[in-house]
């Protein structure tokens, strides 16, 4: 375990995870109040749909239009009261946005380096908000490779998404938030990458609503941590094969995967028919463009709604930096039409 | 003054309208927490397309999907602790399914009365939540006249938006969230129609932010209050022709106009070229789909942007309810084009 400073435990004794409530309840104090305290709301249209009550935890309305900025607030804020001269990070556009975010408010230079294939606008906004762009071939674990490098090279800090723990306390904000709601739930979806949301809304779920069923959500087309969730070990894959760009990774990290063992209830798999028929009906039915990522809980409700009938579910939207015209395409009636009836 | 009962000043010597500090801080807190503490944040890509720092106060995230939640909490929360037995309303729509709401959690039987070209997925929202819908010929006015009978009839209470104190103060509760944060503002834009929330924000600024510029924004298919306020005296209109439905209407309200001409700096129409390029901005460059009315402030800032360049904005997203096959035709690039270099 490379965080061998992290001190102090969870009042739930059998909860052994990196995390701790404690540092949790510190780190909301530290992120920039655009991000707090975020809508939660009933979506009514959405529930009659899928036969369940939905609440939407929406976390794209902010600077950023991800969830993200609560992890780079507490990792920046971090950096401004310690020595760190900058940062960098690897991202499929999301961390590499709030980063640049949070390095720029606090005048810290931030790298982030990325797939040439990555979404265009989240690079566009990356540059916009100042941080230095390095693009790689290949996917995001190449990027992972090559931020490694420029860290160990530049002597900067190199922010590990999910590994880093602040990466999964600013995220478990959102599970304070959600149980410090006066709303009863039975279950939460998230949506699993690196897993830094999953085991941080995970852990303030099993620390402080232990009845409530963490369920983690994650693509066919990039099934790693799902995959060693189950195998309980470190499962990788060769390729990647999703429209959910930000939750595409290879290479679990096996450190986030003991947190996840200990606090999720079951990792699922969608299909990408899904995915589009989700972001579908978060746009009919309440509203919300969506990245694909953001709709991998309504996925999960299409796809086993026998599991969900009549029991009250929150999904986390995540993100809202997508291609208006990949957004169209994807979420067009055809493509949908398999769930649509 | 039909409310007569109302009383205590502004802490402002000069303001002169019928609203009041107090009261509006009160209701701010019998207000269901699902409607207040909206999102308010800078959208550097929008700004960076007007020329002006634009923040978002974000009113769609909600049950309802408008603002019109803070005024029918404080009604239907006066009606609870009162005597009254049922409340009937006209509207577009947004108010209608607000109260609607409101008078659904505290088991008060709500009716609305709507012209039967209004917005189609308003009323089938309105029915769901479980009021009575009255269908009448004509428009808005027609609307309020049945309502007025339907009272009558009944003995139920006619809850009539911008007159009725209530429905301003639920909406001033904006302009307090946006007053106490600590962004500074140069401008605070405002969707004009009945008035209550023009009034209800202008109030809030003018008491505590006297130097921020209330702008109101009307359209020109719809411009009574607009000719009114510039003219200081009620004038009518015998048409409406608009898509923004939720701002819609003929027959100013003449208190209204008496507090609007104390609180607002300026009151502007813009064509609906403008509201629809603004909608397409707001969806391309925010990630947003809003209902015409809730862009009037970004087609007044493209209207005339050298009024307004370089300096902090603020626009109320008031709503979302908007049929999506209407929204793609209003924002599509050639509806917009005449904006969209």
């Amino acid at each position: 375990m490379p965080r061998a400073d992290v001190t102090g435990g969870s009042v739930h004794p059998m909860l052994a995870t990196r995390l701790d409530l404690d540092r949790i309840r510190a780190a909301r104090k530290v992120i920039d109040p655009v991000f707090v305290d975020t809508p939660a709301y009933v979506c009514e249209p959405l529930g009659r749909r899928l036969g369940c009550e939905v609440t939407i935890k929406l976390e794209t309305a902010n600077p950023v239009r991800s969830f993200k900025g609560r992890g780079s607030e507490v990792v920046m804020g971090g950096i401004a009261s310690g020595t760190g001269s900058g940062a960098v990070c690897a991202s499929a556009g999301n961390l590499g946005q709030a980063l640049a975010y949070s390095g720029r408010r606090r005048r810290i230079p931030v790298t982030v380096v990325a797939a040439k294939s990555a979404n265009a606008g989240k690079l566009d906004r990356i540059r916009e908000l100042g941080a230095e762009l390095v693009l790689v071939e290949g996917d995001i674990e190449n990027a992972r490779a090559e931020a490694s490098a420029i860290a160990e090279g530049r002597g900067i800090r190199l922010v590990e998404d999910s590994l880093d723990l602040e990466t999964c306390e600013g995220a478990a904000t959102i599970g304070l938030e959600l149980v410090e709601s006066s709303r009863d739930l039975d279950v939460v979806l998230v949506a699993l990458g690196g897993g830094a949301m999953a085991t941080g809304v995970g852990h303030v779920f099993k620390a402080l609503a232990p009845g409530v069923e963490v369920v983690c959500v994650q693509p066919h087309g990039a099934p790693a941590m799902t995959r060693s969730w189950h195998r309980r070990r470190i499962v990788t894959t060769d390729t990647i094969n999703t429209i959910a760009d930000g939750v595409a990774g290879r290479h679990p990290i096996p450190e986030v995967l003991t947190d996840l063992l200990a606090v999720a209830d079951d990792a699922v798999l969608v299909h990408e028919r899904s995915i589009r028929a989700g972001m579908r009906l978060l746009r009919d039915l309440a509203g919300l463009i969506v990245e694909p990522s953001a709709a991998l809980g309504v996925a999960a409700l299409l796809e086993d709604p026998a599991r969900f009938v009549g029991r009250r579910i929150a999904t986390i939207i995540c993100g809202s930096n997508v291609d208006l015209d990949d957004f169209a395409r994807w979420a067009s009636a055809g493509a949908a039409s398999a769930w649509a009836e």
